[in-house]
């Protein structure tokens, strides 16, 4: 009997070393609480003298901030409210102003949001001595980013891969980012990223890119409280949100939820030994 | 008891269907018997007076042009024919030279072997039919792709991404164009795509990108013959070289091995089932 | 393209922790050799001068003690006896006695094995203090339960649930008695939950409930020793016996077979690392 | 060498047919569109002069009704609106009569919204004809469920076993009520056993008690509209609400979202051949 | 970044055709029941004018028939009808004699039981068409086979290879002679093999030796009845046996129970269709 | 309901320890850099002054020195050295000549390059200790081994099966020889094997097999240097070959790659710890 062409079969698997981590910027890397997107949107109603409660916004669907601001006047309480201020119903113009006059105060809360999660420049530090390749993807613009990579690099954390989402044709939960940022990133093999994030729409990006993928929960804007608010919070309290969001998270598919990238450095040596164990993500 | 909240993972999977299909062109998509590459080189050096065997140009272990006319010079047969011809072994000079004059015969070759593989305009028309876009990438540079692709669109065949090696950091094995092209078509999710090909290279370049393969085994570089010259062997001649090459490939990890483009409906049902099932790639 | 509703699938599964632990009683929890149900037998029966060897009660299917006589009456050298004893075959009306006169004997014996298997306090304790409920459940009777329960609970072996045989409509192998027991245990999940027994329909019992389960081989019914018996059999002898049970144990599709329940904890352990890593039941 | 007696395990699996469906009631095998308890809600507060708006009934986390006439009264709305018409805010004693009203109009909305989902009768038929035992469970209490079943029984529809919240120590997500169903439908093995519900806290449930799960998306509470309301849509409309539910469901875990009981079959046909090649819920 | 050689795994798995299938005798291709065995240790004894009743017979936990004479003269019901007999026990010489008295029965009983299971002819001919090589082994010592074996040739059933157990170093359940079988059908791979039997042994023979196992549940030692006796039950009675022996038989491990050989080709079907999928056995 | 006979299935794992390690000899356990084919045959050809090339003899794709023989001569190189010294191309007659010619050198040429690979004493013994029995399967013919053995007892290296190609139907990459060592080897189940080969082919063997494959590349045949030319590179000299030819070897299906016997300990461990999870080779 003469050996079958077709008779076997070769599953070829990754079984390597993680070569890039992908994070999120804000509620990720840095902005514990991810204050800044909501920071801006109120000091852009403040001027019109509307008030925004901070849980409105933390319930928006979007991360584009044109389609937020679209959605705020279309709310019964801010339509209200800019009726009692202005007489009138917002109008398109309306709009399109407002879009104008968020650009300076977002740049402006994301300068005074721009501090790095705690572990931060240890994590990055280690992640630079295993030979493990640093990117970041996130939904703000180009030109916020070039302003902050440079004051992230001055604080240890360089990275190789910067990705926004206006760079490609399609934002979160589409893979496109994360697919870019392997690209950049020059990793081997797919499997051989992982994307950290705070959001659910980002946690599906990285699968949808078939990468590996850790949600924080505690510093993300699922909790959205500040560094000092949480500190603030008991023991008790701390442990009812972090539940709550981590089973959320966990929803999406996440492969880990931890509370910040703090406690990284244990996923990355799990993933190790699933790869090495033939797991895909 | 209280719900726990790191009680539960959840593994979320792709289970929809295909919906981009990458090709490569030589061998694949076009050209069957991948002969305009050797055909560019044998005559570049017959503006020599050197023949070049095909077996020789096989065996190259790069696609890339620069490369494969510096090997050739540094083979033993090569630069003593060489040195017969000009009474002096090859200099540096003479590779630039060589690299000059090898891209008009590339483009008078390629354009030679344009005509698509039978069952090219069938599978297009049918991957139409079920919302799967076409994409190609190659190691041919742009222009030479820029030239091409007008003519498969009047044949029939349209494609929504091209990706270039030199438009990447990194070409074969790495999967840096599939990942590229995966963008292009615009994917929901990376295992949502198949990347076909009739190399090793070109199947590890897809398995690294976290996608389906399927190699083609009778149309492509390693059996390396023209539909005209495979046509006129006997079954038993076509058996052993497909055999021998069918196996060759499954090794590299292709999920499937066919014999040409024409065989790729039964994979791509295969593979829905597969996804449907709950399989990874 | 749009986000397909059903593109993805989410398999949700426990990663968390042991929650209940479920015990049989005689040969498992107490007794060791599970030499109540023999002795009792053998009692009733040598009230009618016939002596019941103990091999032919070891060998009975059923737990069941009413079908336990039948079969006995039914038993050729049983039947012989009895004839001998009365000058005619047992009767229907016998069998009715017999079973009457053998619930005294049963409450005497069960009393007479009470006796906890090496280690069950130090293990109770340990459950205790992890936080994992302890259940039992049995083919005794409420009313010889009821009984039983305060003694181990003077003894330090407190139980969450405890369910006979005789409250659910069908007894082992059915999962029911499980079932029953996984609700008292308030577990959250049926993967938190682990049977331990001695007997195959046990074993089964747990499987069919969708546990973990692990089988004892020494102090169970199998073998059928009683502590003192056992620890007089030098090392051959009870390498023989153990390795005989184990693999019949095995076959019946145990995750685990142990000595006694003083070898759970590694189980459990290994259990807890295998939900972790994804595993089912 | 000897066998050695722990050198092989056996893992067992169940590999046979279903053999018990479990139903949740309203949204799932009556009340299209979950209607009875929204209405229930409504007249109460209507008895007041409050209007409650249906959103903010389905946005309700919990399906006790006396935790929802809490939430309710804490609503910042409803308080108002409490107040615009007593003077006062509402007390805790004002919260205990709603509780005393609220039944006689849950009695009467159930009895409204009793009617069989479509298709409910052509599918009980096809269940008996199958062996397979027909369950319910519900968060409805056992009065009312008593009310219900004999109706449920002249249109066709018998069932063998019917568990109320009410009768174990928690309800959804626990899976209480599915073992205990399990039980009374005297199922061999759990994974015989499937769970269909249109509530994320009743996939929970099942996939807690180790079952197969089936979401229903559009006849259930998440889309929330009566039949006439559904049939009155558009198809895109229609195509909306039903991606954004079926996602939804997905995340859950369920391992089948459908639209309807009506398409069960299909997905039974699927469980058993996937027992069939020994996988697991 | 270079390519880590230790990046990549391949796992190679036989995808092909079932090449061979290794059939044991008594039970399974011939010899409906096994009646040979049991006939032949009848008649030794008879010539002692001792009954053997069957059930003892078929409990016996051995097929090496010297070990069973052992057993046999060890049983108290057998030692005692000796001594009524010869009015003393019987000795070791005694034994000796019976087991040369033995063969000459072994030779005639299984000459009385040669007839093929119903269904072996189509199946042989189906096997040789599919190109799938037929082999046998056996307790039976070889001088027995090399009777059998021109005789089952005539009768349209070629063996390919004939293992007896007395060839290699250790019989069932040891797995030598199914490899030993393996080598002779020059399989390409050890799981292109398909071991079928009647016993627990048999089953456990081809489990060890890695290949796929098929057991015969009624035409085998274990239901024990001859062809006529078995068609001479009614529908339960049949039900009854077999419903205990498929049970006892899955419990082996054996990938499947049929009913006789008869049943096979859905099974090399299945089989086949399972090692496409990347299964194995 | 009644248990149904057909609705469990019991998967049989062999979770026990490894009990047999089948060694190639040439490049594997002996003769580092696998010397002695090469030198026989240069040697054989010298005889005729000619010079083979040793990349030549490296690439030859069989190992029956007959076939090679044959091959060399046909080789256009070889040919043309043969005219030049005979005055005529090679005959028929000259090969068989050859392959007479050929046995002393190779005896010889086997005798000088007996040297265990460094390690391998401490390995034998360490098998030893731990009860793994040590087989060997080589090319080599039964007289050239018959040699060798006692030759690697007296230094430590005992086997229990030495299995020669010449002694199967059919040599690699056919399963025969490993089959036949594993009878030899007397293990429980073929999992419990371990085949340990320097070539593309010896793997295949071990696959085929159904066994666990380990690769050795720095000290084989695909390398090519003896424990001198190894040791006489630079690092990166080391890295380049070590990385080409690990790769090659994994892309076989070997489950490991290791540099030398030396560090099969480690492998050893984790196929223990594979087996224990259910995994199977």
């Amino acid at each position: 009997m003469q050996e079958q062409p077709k008779s076997y079969s070769n599953q070829r698997k990754y079984i390597g070393k993680v070569q890039g981590v992908i994070f999120d910027l804000a509620g990720t890397l840095i902005d514990f609480g991810a204050m800044a997107p909501v920071e801006a949107l109120q000091a852009t109603f403040a001027d019109h003298n509307i008030d925004l409660p901070e849980p409105l916004l933390r319930q928006l669907n979007t991360s584009d901030y044109q389609q937020q601001l679209k959605q705020l006047l279309d709310e019964g309480m801010v339509s209200e409210a800019w009726s009692n201020q202005y007489g009138r119903l917002p109008s398109h113009e309306d709009l399109e102003n407002l879009q104008q006059q968020f650009i300076p105060h977002q740049i402006q809360s994301i300068l005074n949001h721009a501090d790095l999660v705690p572990g931060a420049i240890e994590l990055a530090k280690q992640l630079l001595k295993q030979g493990i390749k640093l990117g970041i993807n996130t939904d703000y613009s180009r030109s916020l980013v070039a302003d902050l990579l440079p004051e992230l690099h001055n604080k240890g954390v360089t990275t190789t891969s910067a990705v926004c989402a206006n760079e490609v044709s399609r934002g979160r939960p589409y893979p496109h980012m994360s697919l870019k940022s392997a690209i950049e990133l020059d990793v081997e093999h797919i499997h051989a990223c992982v994307k950290v994030d705070d959001t659910e729409s980002g946690i599906e990006e990285g699968l949808n890119a078939g990468m590996w993928t850790v949600a924080v929960a505690v510093s993300g804007n699922k909790i959205g409280k500040s560094l000092e608010d949480w500190q603030a919070l008991d023991n008790t309290q701390q442990d009812t949100l972090r539940s709550a969001v981590t089973i959320q998270l966990y929803r999406t598919g996440a492969h880990y939820v931890i509370d910040t990238i703090k406690d990284l450095p244990a996923c990355l040596t799990d993933i190790e030994q699933r790869l090495k164990r033939g797991e895909k993500p």
